[in-house]
C-alpha cells in the first residue's frame, strides 16, 4: 500500500459517484469482514452527502451492515477487473477464505473500525441510515457519508483527472456476464449561456 | 426521426442502466411536457425491474410524475451533450419555451402516453411506485419498467455495443460544472472458474 491518498472534502464527495461507477462494498462486525460489488449505488443528497445501494439478502455484507451500522463504499479501478468480478460471484457463507482468493487487501483510516479495500481510486465511509421498509421491501441501503478519500493520481482538487492519469486508474462500469466498461474520454458541454 | 429502434426484454432492461449513465427523465401532464437530467438514476430491481431516481421538489418534471404517474427514463448520447446539460439547467417554471430551446424533439412509441425523447439510444417507461416517505424525505422515486426499447446501433440482442458504435451514441456521465465523461472501451473478466 504506498498509495497518494487525500481526503475528500463532504461537500464534494458526490462526484466521486456521480458517472456511476460500480463500486465495491465492504464491511465489519465481530472480526468478519466481508467485501462484495455492487452496480446499484447511486448518491442521494448532497449535504449531509448519502447514497441508496442495493444489498441482496443473501450477502454476507449486508448481514454485516447491519449488525455494524457502518460500511465503506469504494470505486476500483480497471486493475482491479478480476478482483471486483469475483467478490461479486463468490460468497463468504461458501468461501471462508474469499477475500484472500479474491486477492482483496483491506486498510485502515484515521482509526476508523471499518475494512477499506487497497487499490481503489476513491473510498466513502458509511453510516447506515436504517429504513426498515427500504431494507426489507426493495433491498435499498441508505447511507450517510461520514468521511471520503481518493487517490489523489485520478482525483484532486474535486475533480476527476481521468483523461491524464493512467488506463489502468479509470473506473469500471458493470453490465453482465463478465462484461465491464472502463469510464472513457471528457466531454465539456457550454455553461453560462 | 429516423432511427432503427426495438424493444428490449424486461428482463434485461436493467442493463440500460447499469453502467451508470446520466438520463433523462421526462413526463406529461394536462397537455405539459417537461424534460429533464439526473445523474442519480439507478436499477432497483430485475423482475418486475424497477429503478430509482431522485427528483428534486423544484422540477416541474417531478410534479408532472406526480400528476400522471409515469414517466420515461432514457439514456442521451454524446452527440446529445449540450442537450442533456440544458435540459438539467432551464425550468420549466421560467422559460415555457424550455424544450425547444434545448433542442428536444419528443416522439411516442406504441400509442403510451408518454413523451419520449429522440436521438436517445435507450427508453424505459416507467409507471410510479407510489411512496410518501421516499419522496417527500429523500426526493427518491421508484418506477417499475413497463417497456423498454433501445437504438440497435448501439444496444442489441440484450448488450450494449459501444466499441463497435460510432462514438456520438456513447452514454454520457455526468460529473459536474457542465463535464461529462463518454463511456469508454469493453473490458472482459474470466468467468466460469
Amino acid at each position: 500500500m504506498n498509495q497518494p491518498i487525500a481526503s475528500v472534502a463532504l461537500e464534494k464527495a458526490y462526484r466521486l459517484l456521480n458517472h456511476g461507477p460500480t463500486v465495491l462494498v465492504s464491511a465489519s462486525h465481530d472480526g468478519v469482514n466481508d467485501v462484495m460489488a455492487a452496480a446499484w449505488a447511486c448518491a442521494l443528497d448532497f449535504s449531509p452527502p448519502k447514497l441508496t445501494v442495493v444489498l441482496d439478502k443473501m450477502t454476507k455484507t449486508r448481514e454485516l451492515i447491519e449488525q455494524s451500522g457502518c460500511f465503506v463504499i469504494q470505486v476500483p479501478t480497471a486493475a482491479q477487473l478480476q478482483l471486483t468480478y469475483e467478490v461479486g460471484n463468490r460468497s463468504l457463507h461458501t468461501d471462508p477464505d474469499k477475500l484472500a482468493n479474491c486477492g482483496v487487501e483491506l486498510f485502515s483510516f484515521d482509526d476508523r473500525p471499518l475494512p477499506f479495500v487497497a487499490g481503489c481510486s476513491a473510498w466513502l465511509a458509511c453510516r447506515l441510515i436504517s429504513e426498515s421498509h427500504n431494507q426489507q421491501a426493495h433491498d435499498l441501503f441508505i447511507g450517510e457519508v461520514t468521511g471520503a478519500w481518493s487517490d489523489t493520481r485520478v482525483f484532486k482538487g474535486g475533480h476527476w483527472h481521468f483523461d491524464s492519469a493512467e488506463p489502468a486508474l479509470r473506473s469500471l462500469h458493470y453490465i453482465a456476464g463478465g462484461q465491464f466498461y472502463a469510464i472513457g474520454e471528457s466531454l465539456k458541454a457550454k455553461t453560462g449561456s
